[in-house]
């Protein structure tokens, strides 16, 4: 019989940290979530996941490596952390080794966008494809490249920040500082503002009774034929084209798949983004790749950093 | 004695064919150029390159392969020309093929702005990289991506497309049918138009004087203190900086060249560009990638071609 790997998986949310017990096939066969105590420091967050570990043991005595991920600036390769917008304050940390030390087993990190892609390519919408892009869409627009078989990260880690590119020159102030990024127009709080401008011109909506909804509440109205909601959305998915565009023009990958919390919203972001990018193709020739939702919904990155975690033991013999 | 290989080079241009035969280093031995008759079909061209390889022949009587370039949409795993700006009404043609039976010998086909990169990769401003991006700056707006020491080309040979990034939606009409491209932006055409709107405020320039002008002209006057030059080239370098900034967060490469005829005007546009690239970044970490002057000049895409003829004959023995 061949013995059964098993990772622990780690993806460090805004909130919560989700983790799972991981097979090599990447099946989940054991899942949980614990609170993101950001402003206890590094050193706790650590302690609270080798905690969860623990609490599995009895169950599943051997785990053989960790893949840990979180949004933000990360260098894979280096497993370090230069800063992330869920954990305020963490600044320039060697996360990986210091999950390493503690739970003294080879342990990843990476980016938790790149994760996603890796999950979905190896298990999701990316299977089996030469040249892969996933977006994430969420509060933040995170993406992930996968080139041959292998997640492309350029020269310092950070490449597939998707999100950040401009389409946009002197539009809405982004949060990473700059103006007009993919995610200051398609990001969650610039759908809510867009959807909030459009009730402000005077449009009838169920949304304009309340004093506050999300994007979840914008899809939900736009399901139940709410103009303003599906005026909000279809806008929304013109610039995702753009995006997806530029994606295509410098990439021209083989599938582009879209995921994230947003992407919940489905074909009323989906279906103008597809006409969108269309329309900005530079040639016919590029209009058959592919659109197409993420599988995996949120566990996508938790099962990416899983099989990181399970290449570096392949790897690492 | 080792055997010096040689190649056949073959740039097509919209007015010139540039040719030479090139050795296994990358150094041009001879060169010559012959007019592009487009509006006379491939044959026709191929006959005139074949014509122009038998006046070398008492000099260069071994060639070993060819290694062609044209702008456009190519496919260069297939060597097949979707579309080119530079050869009107050419469609949908295996150009790569039909040089191959008439010269009796291997041939490659790809990209101008690709061969760039890979002459400059091999032989100028990407020596030694692992992630090099090079642009090059004309009448089009060009790009070529080199990932470990390979062209990266994408499912359908068509990444590296720069130019036709969308980074201001909705702005003005670029000639791919898109709007808001880069090549909208910086392309020759949009900096000459630039520069009349500022003439046609009334700004006293050399350039007012006469009826026509090129971006030689404007860069000349630049040089020599013009106002109003230097404001264009200025403008011009801001959006060339956020087409930058999406590249370094798209492929995080470990440097960046600019080439082509329009870098030419150097650092009246560079200077802006470099700062508007920073101004566009997500993170501070990222401002470390030097965007360098491309060093090969107008022979670049010859260069990179006949490396590309040269790799073949490696790689298929």
């Amino acid at each position: 019989m061949v013995k059964m790997i098993k990772v622990l998986g780690v993806d460090i949310g805004g909130t919560d940290i989700k983790l799972g017990i991981v097979n090599q096939k990447g099946e989940v066969l054991h899942s949980g979530t614990i609170p993101t105590r950001a402003a206890q420091g590094p050193e706790a967050m650590v302690n609270d996941v080798l905690q969860w570990r623990e609490g599995q043991r009895g169950d599943h005595p051997e785990i053989t490596a960790a893949g840990i991920d979180c949004a933000g600036l990360l260098d894979g390769k280096r497993r370090w952390l230069y800063s992330s917008p869920n954990l305020s304050g963490w600044e320039n940390i060697p996360l990986g080794e210091m999950f390493e030390s503690r739970l003294g087993l080879p342990v990843t990190l990476d980016n938790d966008a790149n994760c996603a892609a890796w999950g979905e390519y190896n298990r999701g919408a990316g299977r089996g494809t030469k040249c892969f892009v996933c977006l994430t869409l969420g509060t933040g627009v995170g993406g992930g490249v996968v080139i041959e078989g292998r997640l492309y990260r350029g020269s310092q880690g950070l490449a597939g920040e998707v999100g950040h590119q401009v389409i946009l020159a002197g539009g809405p102030r982004c949060g990473c500082g700059s103006r007009g990024c993919l995610e200051a127009l398609i990001g969650a709080d610039a759908i809510i503002k867009r959807t909030r401008d459009i009730l402000a011109e005077g449009k009838a909506s169920v949304l304009g009774e309340r004093d506050d909804f999300t994007v979840r509440d914008i899809a939900s109205a736009a399901r139940e034929g709410d103009g303003a909601a599906v005026r909000s959305l279809g806008e929304t998915g013109e610039f995702l084209g753009i995006g997806l565009a530029n994606i295509v023009h410098l990439f021209n990958p083989e599938v582009i798949a879209v995921g994230g919390g947003v992407a919940g919203a489905g074909d009323f972001i989906l279906g103008p983004a597809r006409e969108s990018l269309r329309k900005h193709l530079m040639g016919e020739v590029l209009s058959g790749i592919p659109v197409v939702p993420a599988q995996l919904g949120n566990r996508a990155s938790l099962v990416g950093a899983s099989f990181l975690a399970l290449e570096k033991i392949k790897t690492e013999g």
